[in-house]
């Protein structure tokens, strides 16, 4: 019998915006041996662990921090650069170029003298940051019941970078009946939308999907339910541990999708013993 | 037995722009006995051969006209005017201003490099100004379909002013999906709705209800649609002359409506006509 023939999914694992900010943490770290982080780096406590590990240490507050500070990719408000610059701490800035510029779009809107609505989820840092660009004065709303309320004459929405398409319309919908002007930045990121776009068209050619990522991640249940949809052999693991043999049995074409927080090493880790299993029962 | 009580809607018949362009029109005709009118003022032939006898002559372009020229509620592209100034006719202008500031907006977009789309019918000569204003660079759309050819990043909406906010709602979100910004005036002009709601209340409360208006009106069709929906008697007619005696038998309350192009004069015609019923019935 021929070997299996594992494909990994584009677009699986980690986003730009996460790919980016480990590399920079990486190359701060080569010469810095030691680096607060402001908030964890991912959400992910074994790629948590292992920066800890390297000399990156989670903080909470600037005041804890020493030295060098990393922005992670979420953003975070002006008021915090300026206490950063105040501590003379070094600034290693992973913010996502991205969320970066829904930060600009909704400092531009408030200045422009817009009612400033950002549709996401108000307790995300992301959320959070864009709040204090648009000088506090915006309303965070993430649903049509909520977008009912709001009453201006010239309102101007961003989104949080991870915001669905679906939900983003349906809202922007109710508030073109709201206001003379309405001006909308679309700055919904198409990571996700990608992500499970690949998942999708890669089950519908496998005998059988891995899908990795940690098991109260929701993004990754997400591309799970996708997989199941498409493919009728479909597991949910967090590490190789994990893997069976007998999942293996007639397979030919082996199926990996990540979640968001999924670290490449992890999958490379899970596809290492793909191949082993592969040579041990084929 | 009582007399019957006559209750005419708010908002019959001629909206604010309209009724303003008939007065300036009166107003000019008082100083000036010969007036070019470019294109009919309204869409009533009563009202337009009325105001032939007064001295308003219908033209089709600029070359027909002599001494001074009136332009109707519906506004005229920039073009126009710089024709005007040159051959140094007087301008007598009834654009609406409602009309005028979604003009005013359709230039800003597109000054601002926007790629301007309209919401309307392209041949209504409202629209064709709208294009005008954006430097012949506008796209036109009517619908939720043509609004998914359209491929830009950057996009500026405005809108016929007697679009309906549904269609114009619908178009929106489809529109929503395609730019990273989109900057959206709503210039509907809310007369008609407001008829609508008037003539709804009010035929709740009425035995009868009258609506005038031309028999190939659509708007006037619209409310006697909308009045079958809430009176169990409901009269479309186009002149006093078609009222009948026995419609008003044993009625208490009679309700009058009135399309967009129905002149008040008509309207009280009617009313006159209903009374002397009332009292030859009584
Ligand atoms: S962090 Fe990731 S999800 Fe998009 S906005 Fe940046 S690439
Ligand atoms: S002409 Fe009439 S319908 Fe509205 S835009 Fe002006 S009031």
């Amino acid at each position: 019998m021929l070997p299996m023939k594992i494909r990994i999914a584009q677009n699986a694992g980690f986003c730009y915006g996460v790919r980016r900010a480990i590399k920079i943490a990486d190359e701060a770290l080569e010469k810095n041996k030691s680096i607060y982080s402001l908030g964890p780096i991912i959400h992910n406590p074994q790629v948590v662990s292992e920066y800890e590990k390297k000399g990156l240490k989670v903080v909470e507050s600037i005041d804890e921090a020493k030295n060098a500070i990393l922005i992670r990719s979420h953003g975070i408000p002006p008021q915090i650069y300026k206490l950063i610059n105040k501590k003379k701490l070094e600034c290693i800035d992973a913010t996502c170029p991205f969320v970066k510029e829904a930060q600009d779009y909704a400092k531009q809107l408030y200045e422009e003298g817009y009612f400033v609505v950002i549709i996401g989820d108000k307790n995300h840092p992301e959320v959070q940051a864009h709040i204090a660009y648009a000088n506090y004065q915006a309303q965070v709303i993430n649903s049509k019941e909520e977008a009912k309320n709001i009453q201006a004459q010239k309102i101007g929405v961003v989104s949080q970078t991870t915001q669905s398409v679906d939900n983003f319309v349906s809202i922007v919908s109710e508030l073109v009946k709201k206001a003379k002007e309405i001006r909308i930045f679309n700055t919904i990121c198409d990571a996700t939308e990608k992500r499970q776009e690949s998942a999708k068209e890669l089950a519908q050619i496998s005998d059988i999907m891995i899908v990795i990522g940690g098991k109260n991640s929701a993004n990754t249940r997400k591309l799970f339910e996708i997989c199941l949809n498409f493919c009728k052999k479909v597991y949910y693991i967090e590490t190789k541990e994990e893997l069976k043999k007998e999942w293996f049995y007639n397979v030919k074409n082996v199926g990996i999708t990540a979640g968001a927080s999924t670290p490449s090493w992890l999958i490379d880790d899970v596809i290492q013993a793909i191949e082993s299993i592969d040579n041990d029962i084929h």
